[in-house]
């Protein structure tokens, strides 16, 4: 019902970006022995000869319509919740108001868990099923091991989940409910992430830490793939996206590159930013220093949690990005995300997490100071919807007598 | 991005399904003289020389696909989030372990506003703006004010909503964050919608209230069109709904109706079930009585209180649906509620609201006492994200030292 009928996968193995190594994707593989992330490599010229984007338009309305470009080779394995394929949001009112050409908002809310981490999950599970894996084990500070643990929890894999005790209630009631195995830990996802490590020779559990697998962007690369295809295959002139791990940025990029081999966009890319919070913007500060990598980020500190990540496995991906696209990296108050978050709900009817009012917030900044020119298209990733933050917004009501009028 | 090119609205009037009476649809119309609710009608064989479902097919992947069969006349006036397609996702393990021929879940969740809610809102917010509206009141429980709130903002059009104080603190900050005019009550429902009856003569207001605005069922019936058509134009055996007010029971009964006079569908409907907690089940209680309508169900109490409904207005249509189809009504434990939200979790990555999963917990009694034959097709109606229910449940996690390891 969700998915297509299947097609081919172009896998044809897996790549270092920085050594240049390959690697089997018939094997589980986690880093390369230089410590580097791996990416997902296709046969696109066999691809192209295969589909084209008129053979897409009428497939099913999730992420699957791109089977060819992701690396699940048997259907069977695939384990979908019907993700993907978000909206692609016009925001007229606030387009006019700061003087867009177009803006828009693609809409990572409307997905199963309420965050796109459910796009990561979905291919990197049913790939981990491919891969015969019993049990996933990951640090979170919430939305990644929900969507984790129910996509899991589909596969009949187990899930290990790592994570802060203050991270958001409902992750952890929601990772509970999936029969996930919750540790609480008294600290940051930094230290989830080094008892992982330390606990995992002991296990034969899959290490499905952020970009210590290499099939998650595979799933994130699809919003690049759906924004290009809902605007009728002509890419925008700006993506700007909430950057923490910048999975997701990283993802677009590849998916960009890639529908350019194909043939199926020109040559000029969209401008690629990176937003961060002003608490935590390692990635803006390498920017601002031309730098191929970030440096720590000391006591960070954020209401957007999502993107407090004080140094991303990926930086010098994210980071080549943007320089190659012609793109920039900015950063914006916690109050400056806070207003952003009610101008979009009062104005657009859109209730969006904070990390996704970060980027308006950011490009408001962007336009004014003529980086965005008055004609351009651009578009906003929100990456998570405002209802699975609950405690952002707090507000003082009147109340109404139960015998009175309004 | 998220609407059709518009189609004609094959729109003819309201009519009463009473006392037959007719109104006009070009003026603002609430109940009927009579006091019931009015129903929308269309020039159904108008429409079915427009549009079948072979060109419906390639439409866009939201509830105005069906717009021929939608009250919105003017394109202009459509206010869309990209409500609508949401998955039918196969609940297989489930299915297997209580021997059903086959069990398929109709995801609400994955949807603006996270529920249901959002289909009648954005239906009736643009017929509203079709019809001129300023301002919208309506008494809530928390998730049809949200969805209201929130299209009220898009169509730049006020919101009054009362709500009672313990309504989820969740939807409270999603209708103020979108900017309506909330009014807190220190009582239930009921009582709110006897405010805004008081109210109303002093204001303007349209009043939005359960089945006292005509449009809100069309927009809940696009999830009748969207099950058959998921299911390839055929029908399953079983659809069956958390009954609260009832609204998507009536419309997709409605929509049903008008599939078999388009032609679409054979004779045969499906057998539609009304799901009821046991501590709120007029319905249900009316059903045994064989009678046309509920009788007030005193000291209602349920976890699920979406379904909190002790009487409602459209009653008599959701009992008319049950007795034409065959159908039946079956009241749950919140026990087997909370069961069955953990079932669905844990055995197929569906976390999904106390609603929702009640209709799960009555079909398995169902299929028990063979009301369902073991070779049929089984639709569950989700109307919600268990994110948006954060206090529904509840787990006492031990702790891993941040220097130990799991």
């Amino acid at each position: 019902m969700n998915t297509n009928p299947y097609m081919k996968s172009f896998i044809t193995g897996l790549v270092c970006p920085k050594c240049k190594k390959h690697y089997d994707h018939g094997q589980i593989q986690h880093l390369c022995d230089c410590g580097s992330p791996l990416l997902v490599e296709y046969d696109l010229h066999g691809a192209g000869k295969h589909i084209n984007p008129e053979s897409i338009k009428n497939r099913s309305a999730n992420l699957w319509r791109y089977a060819e470009l992701l690396p699940v080779q048997d259907e069977a394995n695939i384990v979908s919740l019907g993700e993907g394929w978000t909206p692609l949001q016009k925001l007229d009112n606030a387009g006019k108001r700061y003087g867009f050409g177009r803006l828009l908002l693609k809409d990572e809310g409307i997905i199963p868990t309420g965050t796109f981490k459910a796009r990561g999950a979905a291919v990197g599970i049913s790939k981990a099923r491919e891969l015969n894996v019993e049990a996933v084990a990951m640090p979170t500070n919430g939305n990644a091991g929900a969507a984790w643990a129910v996509y899991a929890a589909r596969a009949g894999i187990q899930a290990h989940i790592l994570m802060p005790c203050d991270a958001p209630l409902i992750t952890r009631n929601e990772i509970v409910a999936a029969g996930a195995h919750v540790h609480l830990v008294k600290g940051l996802i930094s230290d989830c992430g080094k008892i992982l490590a330390r606990s995992l020779p002991a296990h034969n559990w899959y290490d499905a830490s952020t970009l210590k697998e290499p099939y998650r962007i595979e799933g994130k690369k699809t919003m690049g793939y759906e924004i290009v295809e809902q605007l009728g295959w002509k890419v925008p002139d700006v993506i700007a996206y909430p950057a923490g791990g910048g999975v997701g940025l990283i993802g677009i990029y590849k998916a960009l590159k890639e529908m350019r081999e194909l043939g199926w966009i020109g040559e000029k890319l969209p401008r690629l930013v990176a937003v961060q919070a002003a608490g935590c913007a390692p990635i803006v500060h390498a920017f601002g220093k031309k730098a191929k990598e970030s440096e720590f980020f000391s006591d960070s500190k954020t209401i957007a949690f999502g993107i407090n990540v004080p140094k991303a496995l990926g930086d010098f991906l994210v980071l080549e990005s943007l320089y190659a696209t012609g793109g920039n990296a900015i950063a914006v108050e916690d109050a400056e995300i806070l207003e952003s978050v009610l101008e979009l709900a009062r104005g657009e009817g859109c209730f969006i997490c904070p990390e996704g009012a970060a980027v308006f917030a950011a490009l408001k900044k962007l336009r004014a100071g003529e980086w965005i020119k008055s004609d351009e298209t651009v578009v906003i990733l929100n990456t998570g919807a405002g209802i699975k933050y609950p405690d952002t917004l707090s507000f003082d009501l009147p109340y109404c007598p139960v015998d009175g009028t309004v």
